[in-house]
């Protein structure tokens, strides 16, 4: 791809945190991006040259967006598949439709890294009651119910302690298609993000070694505390994850680490919570790595300058901001969202310990 | 004073790239940013959260800026005396009107900096031809005759290379009150940025070597190659001007070296080109420091993390982006101007050879 230059207009749906930083990173390196997204007063409509208020299925406000900007991304995976192809037939849209619609499935992501091949744990689809039982009784329990759609952070997810918790979890989730994932006794969490060009150039990040608290990230680490064959399998299934859906930008593949071996968990077709470390902690940031990405520049140096803990704020623990300052080794990122509800991701701070 | 919390507005004054790396920062802590430019489709309105297009003498719009926003600070000093004034009447102003008011004339910023006491190299006032002459005569030849106010950048100066330049430089400043500067051989230029708080904590960065190119700064390196001695007097006499002002924020003085003696040159009450290295090559940036003054927090770490240059994009520079991409060690800036005119300062880039 001939590269967009420095001047061109991005266009992000979505308006959260992670569209803030995108844009925070474009603007360094002197682009102008446009934010697509429903909600009213968006973190990332604050530092943007231009906001779009509408929903996703508004074709009339997305045919504008699209003849408004030069390229379009996302910072939320959830979009419908329509909105996606709307653009696609419009302007440049990276990652692809094709990629969002295999991310946005916990079914048919699954069933995409299995033929790669790559180790996913035991997984079923389940779309009724008697399928979830059938699958328990395949696979075994304890277990998790999720909805193959819309889940983050935790939500629309249901444990199974026992085969006689079937009825209670379907009814949890409200009869949506499912997955049901068999239970992984696993010693951490790894993610790694990928960045990958246009031209296939590829660029990684991590392994991370993440812990999360009530299905939300809670602190990254690198380097992870990880064998070298463990980090050597992990960037290689998500370089080949990435290779394979011939993804344009920062994709985040989560895996958990049992004893020597890698399995697959999630993926996110994005910049991802795991990789914000980055912003002080590796030379270019992922968010810097997504934006020349996706214009077609050469990556950046993804080298970490030590070993560095990200440490997620959520809720009140965004109040502790003056502490936080007052501390010379960390590094507060807030995303100026105004309401500290519980739950809710308010900003980060980064510690980073030079080499 | 109490803290200004995250959430809270700050206003800046004029919209370049000053103010759009101001944003940024500031964004990174949760603040939003309302910008205030006579200029269309300014640097620093692509990432704010509002812009006020509106004449610095627009009463009405200043009076609307000031009760939109929590406290108004500077990224361009020569805004009108008039204008602090009435906004300094309506909301906090950091850094406040009375230092605008000294650093905006070349002769009150010499006679304040002389009288703390500070070395300045000879200087007489100029109001006319017949007191260039008599300011020549005593001074001596070669000497430069500039603008009291507006100067920046190496406009508004004329060069006397012997008293028979008089009539010549006098006529090229057309009649503005002026200032006969005695030629210094100096052996370098260097600066250093004080960060100043309402409590009067301060923190610096440098001494900073600077090299500059028809009058506009080229290159800057740290550490500066200059004497422990030099080192002490430069930052001693940055302290104490920062101190002697009451200054809140961040402060630039720029000084002479002559031999291991350090004689001042003049200050800029801002952010200042000559720290723009600081985003890469500090703990905690100048950008980040001056918000962080301002709004009342504790100033944040200005170590260095190794050697850093930093070179100025200027016009045509900034179209070699692609090259300076492509070169890892290289870390690019710009600042989504259109128009690369000659001598327009289009962007910086900074290179990090780290501990």
């Amino acid at each position: 791809m001939t590269p967009l230059p420095p001047g061109s207009t991005i266009g992000i749906l979505g308006g959260g945190q992670l569209g803030r930083m995108l844009a925070l990173a474009a603007a360094e390196l002197g682009y102008r991006c446009h934010i697509y997204t429903p909600e009213h007063d968006s973190p990332a409509s604050h530092v943007a040259a231009a906001t779009t208020i509408a929903a996703y299925e508004d074709e009339t406000a997305l045919t504008g967006f699209a003849t408004s900007v030069d390229i379009v991304t996302y910072e939320f995976e959830n979009v419908p598949a329509a909105t996606a192809a709307l653009l696609a037939g419009l302007t440049l849209v990276a990652p692809s439709a094709t990629v969002l619609g295999v991310a946005q499935d916990r079914v048919r992501e699954k069933d995409f890294v299995a033929a790669l091949p790559g180790s996913v744990p035991p997984y079923r689809a389940v779309a009724s009651l008697a399928e979830l039982e059938a699958a328990v009784a395949e696979i075994g329990a304890p277990a998790i119910l999720k909805t193959r759609r819309m889940g983050y952070d935790g939500k629309g997810q249901a444990r199974l302690k026992t085969a006689a918790d079937c009825a209670e979890a379907w009814a949890a989730l409200r009869g949506v298609p499912a997955i049901l994932e068999g239970f992984v006794p696993f010693e951490r969490e790894v993610s790694v993000l990928v960045v990958r060009g246009w031209n296939g150039d590829m660029a990684h990040y991590g392994p991370v070694e993440n812990s999360h608290d009530d299905g939300i990230l809670s602190v990254s680490r690198v380097p992870a505390t990880v064998s070298p064959a463990v980090t050597e399998q992990a960037v290689a299934l998500a370089r080949r994850i990435a290779g394979a859906l011939d993804y344009v930008g920062v994709l985040g593949v989560e895996m958990f680490v049992v004893g020597d071996t890698v399995l697959f968990n999630e993926m996110a077709p994005r910049v991802h919570n795991s990789g914000h470390w980055t912003t002080e902690g590796a030379v270019v940031s992922q968010f810097e790595n997504h934006i020349r990405a996706i214009c077609g520049l050469p990556l950046g140096c993804t080298d970490t300058v030590g070993r560095v803990e990200m440490r997620n704020l959520i809720g009140e623990d965004a109040l502790r901001w003056h502490d936080l300052l007052s501390d010379p080794q960390a590094r507060l990122h807030l995303y100026g969202k105004a309401d500290a509800r519980p739950g809710r991701k308010m900003g980060h701070v980064t510690y980073v310990q030079r080499d």
